[in-house]
């Protein structure tokens, strides 16, 4: 990732993510889980969004494909956190003169 | 705005920016306008991204619709800007707690 106006390349990746984000459910859940003690929800922790538990699952699934968000299984439950990053990478690319 | 996990409202309004910026075109045109010097672009200096007039006004004005942009025509030409704590929203947005 360079500085300066995104290149194409940079650009499609970024757009992904943008995309991902571009759904009020799914937005949620990746707040709660950027805003979580310690960087990390459980699944359990991050269900009350007014949707089913597969929906919940499947836009878990979507923001993982993206590039925002790794999972962890550990025992019974799926733990999530932002990916490494991922924010900083989102302000150099919203703003890159400034980051 | 509040801080922690995002509300149902805000988190629909915050939704349509991401989509807004969920297109590798749209989102060259913001990073061009948040990257340039002074913080403000010409519509003639940001043209270069591979499609045509009429569709880089479409981009902008979908931009400056989700509240990303504001625009200013003087004399022949139109000015485009990042809205005024837009990158400071949408850093709150995906981080409450770190912002």
């Amino acid at each position: 990732m360079t500085r300066g106006p995104l290149g194409v390349e940079d650009a499609e990746r970024a757009a992904a993510m943008f995309k991902a984000l571009g759904d009020p459910v799914r937005l949620r859940l990746f707040s709660n889980i950027a805003s979580a003690e310690g960087g990390e929800a459980c699944v359990c922790d991050i269900q009350d969004v007014g949707v089913s538990q597969p929906t919940v699952s499947h836009h878990l699934k979507k923001l993982r494909e993206a590039g925002l968000l790794e999972s962890e299984r550990r025992g019974t439950w799926v733990y999530y956190r932002v990916a490494a990053d991922v924010l900083a990478t989102m302000a150099l690319l919203l703003a890159p003169g400034r980051a």
